[in-house]
């Protein structure tokens, strides 16, 4: 078992966080046991070539070819793609295969992994300078500061390279990001050539990383002038060449600091970055101002600005927040970045607050709003993800919620998927100087702290939870923390066949003794399928029902419906039985729920105009009854295309 | 009165249509005489000086400057202005004043409107090409057909041109814009230079009105090749500068001809204007398959893709219309300028099938959808029309439906709306070879056929519509058809004080007999203020009811509730009482409905996770009672910024 710390977020030493990473994790078995085969052996395995067809590589390649004029741009080809950040994806993809590689040895991975750390390596400006797309022709370095993304692109570059620090051990790609970190250091700042943000946060959550890896201390100051700088106005998009739309500084959080924001707005993985950087750094300088700024824009998120998937990001207009509530689950944006941001900064309040809220949102995050983003077979991709489609959406060629695609223009999900995947066991659980916390249940062990456990489980599937101790410390109390999911009404916890009292401790069920290996904690969660309402303000999705069950959210596919009923033509009775149905030759095996629903008669669904005279009259006539089979929302998309929908209308009590 | 026919469409003698505008209408007083009288003191009068600002007058003397080196595009000053297709600003705002001449003379506006015509037509090119932005050194003329707005600014040319022709009897600017149609026969066709259609139709409508006016056939044949030529992926933003983001066709209608189409899809004014002019031409022609269709996608765009306003367009991103019954009330687009295209387009179905239909969704626009674009002010603009404004967007500075502003960065709707309002009478009334027809009901004057009548009425306040003869043929019957608006449950038709039977026919009342003059002719429409629910199929405001009164809509604005209660945080019980209150102070004179409403509890507006599990059990614990006060929803956002709904939420049955 991989012992070193292979994972994206490490507290130092003088961290205020409570919890750290814990120092064992590896996923053994089960369901993300499986996504993660496919994310190695498909979605990594096929991205070199990937990035090879999009021109990204072959722009790495231009930018180091000789300079044979002694010009600053190097002689090679123009630069490949239409986005300036493609960099990105190549530092996205490396970060993903060196998590991979931490987890599970691979040769021809690191042969790949090694030629594109070198093909950086050479593609680095003297002065520590690197972004292809400037570097070959694009534009001048550093005067574009909206939509440049020379610093979004370093930050990935600083990820990927602590990605390979810390899973190979080597200096080699360390070296180049400090490189590049030493010369930003040495244009940005109050005096200095350039005193402004990039209009892409990304760089702050880098800088700490690479801060927490390099121990040195101007990494830590430059990410806190990137924040502290960000929300003074100093961001035009007027600046930048052919952007012909003024996004408003809300757009990239120019509009107000963070630690006087009361809500999170603008384009959400900008959003997000920026508060997982925020996060970090107020876990290195114990900024209790900042902690709190934190913990409100969290909570404006998760209480008016979250889908039931954990999605966030309610308009495709700048892919972006909504006002509070505003929640449409057709135009949901809920950009696959989006969810990956959400997980990133939440999992960073839970370091930094030891509450099990977070870890609630991530797990909702991971196994709904996220995960549908990724197509079973590894290689098809969503990059916004609805709640709703209706039947002609598919049809239309230029509608992003149609279908999954291989490869996006501009692709940056893909392999932030990969990455997320392939570094998911560090989410799972934390150490601290008491014990362990499990945050999320996969099959598999995890140890700190002197307690090591393993976990088997059918999650998502069965609610049970058997974790066996392995190693423990010889008669030293410890603590093992099991959260409780905010999901769940109705839960058994036992030890050694014993059933303990547990009342929970904000989300947390803590078993405190002297461990021996072999006790075997319980924890059973019930896991009825179930219906779900929106509070009254949640105005796009009124007078609906979703299906859940466990962490899972449920849709209806049209494919799936008796007929290929339209999913936009049902209505389910409030107290409808709900049945739950194990499918293993299904989607890659799953358990559907049958919903008793009614068909709507025509009258209701079509007519000269949609806006009828209200009459006090109950329609109560009888409605054609027809059995709905649900399926997991994550899996939607993955068969022949149609309408989707989450939230299902609810009938009229007779 | 004015009796030429001083309106912009008049179907040539030719066409199938079988209503002709009537050739006399003139409104007198009441509600639109009012706002008339606003658009022609205020925003008509401070049209040039905006137009100066604006740098679009600039144009237009740059580019008539003398050219001092020979070469093609002038010595003056360079483009101001951020858009091609500013021109169109200057060629609406003058088709809006000479409408407004026809009705009423005015020495100042008059002399104005000579000056911008002599600016117009020195700016000219001597081949008759005309667009300043491309006069100025925007680039080579006729090589961006996507974006360049070439054509679609000679549309607006045009339609000024005949408007002035028809105001004043001049050929001065018709001389101007048949040299531009010339030209652009000259350029565009099989084998010509140009073979494709502009990104923004509005040429092939103004092209028919050009033939109507000159009886020129080379017009409407370039007006039908720009009709049939559209629909076969020409187009493609991939071939213009400065456009990062590739629409898709369906934006521009570029992917399926008009006569093949079956649903209204993107851009929705482009779509409308395109509907405009395929519908002049199907008149013209008497082509019925292109009739069919047009009758098709109007039906589609009205039973699915409609607001309860009229208002059209549910996306931001890129202003389209969105599937069907996705009509989100808080993120709805419904550009003014898009309710201004539905109005043209229904107008012009109204004359070429004689249907009331029409005319009953010209109304609901006109009072709602539409007004609302324009402040009370006679100043002050909206670009966009949603349903909904929740509490804290007004507070957002990019948020485009913050506030009302002066006049626009893109500045099409203000002169849009300026020219409906000018043009108004023209859409009121027709006749044919048996009657007149009285289509929307103002106090005025209106004849055709040797028919005319004097309307008074206190519409939409009151549903009394009383029709007075003041001149008939002798002894010869007439029919007179009063539309019975599809709003209207309950009414009663007099004749002289007799009652008539009068089952409508399709929408029309009509009273066939030798008409004398001083005949009076009563219609009384029951207005009680009423509930309205929407089709199952509209998801966004399920639910919900609204508050309608005749053709109003009316809204909950915050600063009319009791302590500035947010309409976000209310519920209406089913069968509320309605309560129509005469408010002459407020608004500029209206009538409120008062709804007696539910304020939520507390905890149903809060929490930390907005979805909760269903529970079967009724919340039928008492909320506080709360007497919430609506008005009519053309008249919002005209006082302090604050939330506002259309839909309110029915509350639950106790």
């Amino acid at each position: 078992m991989n012992t070193i710390q292979a994972g994206p977020v490490h507290p130092s030493p003088r961290a205020v966080s409570p919890l750290r990473p814990a120092s064992a994790a590896r996923i053994e078995g089960g369901f993300w046991a499986e996504r993660r085969r496919v994310n190695a052996r498909i979605s990594l395995a096929e991205g070199p070539g990937r990035l090879e067809q999009a021109g990204n590589l072959a722009n790495f390649r231009a930018a180091a070819a000789p300079r044979t004029d002694g010009a600053d741009t190097p002689s090679g080809t123009g630069f490949s793609g239409d986005f300036q950040f493609q960099d990105s994806d190549v530092y996205k993809w490396l970060e993903a295969a060196c998590w991979q590689l931490a987890d599970t040895p691979d040769e021809t991975l690191a042969t790949e992994v090694e030629a594109i750390v070198e093909l950086i390596a050479a593609a680095q400006r003297e002065d520590g300078y690197l972004q292809t797309y400037y570097q070959l022709g694009g534009g001048i370095p550093w005067t574009e500061p909206g939509w440049g993304h020379e610093l979004y692109c370093a930050g990935h570059l600083i990820q990927a390279a602590v990605a390979h620090h810390r899973a190979t051990g080597s200096d080699r790609l360390l070296a180049v990001a400090r490189r590049l970190a030493d010369h930003i250091d040495s244009v940005f700042g109050p005096g200095k050539q350039v005193d402004t943000v990039c209009g892409h946060p990304e760089v702050e959550t880098a800088l700490v990383e690479l801060h927490r890896t390099t121990d040195e201390k101007r990494y830590l100051d430059l990410a806190r002038y990137f924040l502290e700088r960000r929300g003074h106005g100093t961001l035009s998009s007027g600046a930048d060449r052919g952007h012909d739309r003024d996004p408003g500084p809300e757009y990239w959080q120019d509009h107000t600091p963070v630690r006087a924001a009361d809500e999170v707005t603008g384009h959400a993985v900008r959003q997000l970055y920026l508060l997982a950087g925020a996060a970090d750094l107020a876990a290195e300088t114990g900024d209790t101002e900042l902690r709190t700024a934190l913990e409100r824009l969290w909570r404006d998120m998760v209480t008016t600005k979250t889908y039931l998937t954990g999605a966030v990001g309610s308009r495709h207009d700048w892919e972006a927040f909504g006002d509070a509530h505003e929640l449409p689950a057709d135009r949901a944006y809920a950009e696959t970045c989006a969810a990956i941001a959400s997980v990133h900064f939440s999992w960073r309040m839970a370091l930094l607050t030891g509450e099990a809220r977070y870890s609630d949102l991530v797990e909702r995050t991971l196994f709904n709003g996220f995960l549908a983003g990724a197509g079973l077979d590894g290689r098809t991709w969503l990059y916004v993800n609805p709640l709703h489609r209706r039947a002609r959406s598919h049809e239309r060629p230029g509608d992003q919620t149609a279908h999954r695609t291989p490869w996006f223009r501009c692709a940056c999900c893909p392999p932030n998927v990969m990455r997320l995947l392939a570094g998911l066991p560090h989410y799972l659980a934390t150490a601290d100087d008491s014990g362990l916390q499990l945050h999320q249940y996969a099959t598999g062990v995890y140890g700190g702290d002197g307690l090591t456990v393993r976990v088997t489980t059918e999650y998502p599937w069965e609610g049970t939870v058997t974790v066996t101790v392995d190693e423990a410390p010889t008669a030293l109390p410890r603590t093992l923390s099991l959260r409780l999911p905010a999901w769940c009404a109705d839960h058994t916890l036992t030890v050694n066949g014993t059933t303990v009292e547990d009342g929970a401790d904000s989300g947390w069920l803590r078993i405190t003794r002297a461990f021996t290996p072999g006790d075997t904690v319980r924890l059973d969660l019930a896991m009825p399928a179930r219906l779900t309402v929106p509070s009254s303000r949640v105005d796009a999705v009124r007078g609906c029902a979703a299906v859940e069950r466990g962490p899972l959210v449920y849709c209806l596919e049209q494919t799936d419906q008796p007929g290929r009923l339209d999913p936009d033509t049902i209505a389910v009775p409030p107290d409808t039985p709900l049945t739950v149905r194990s499918r293993p030759e299904l989607l890659g095996g799953v358990r559907t729920v049958s919903v008793a629903g009614n068909r709507l008669r025509a009258d209701d669904t079509s007519g000269d105009w949609p806006y009828l005279p209200y009459t006090s009259a109950t329609s109560g006539e009888p409605h054609e009854s027809v059995e709905l089979t649900a399926v997991p929302y994550y899996a939607w998309a993955n068969r022949e295309p149609g309408a989707m929908r989450v939230w299902l209308p609810l009938a009229a009590r007779g």
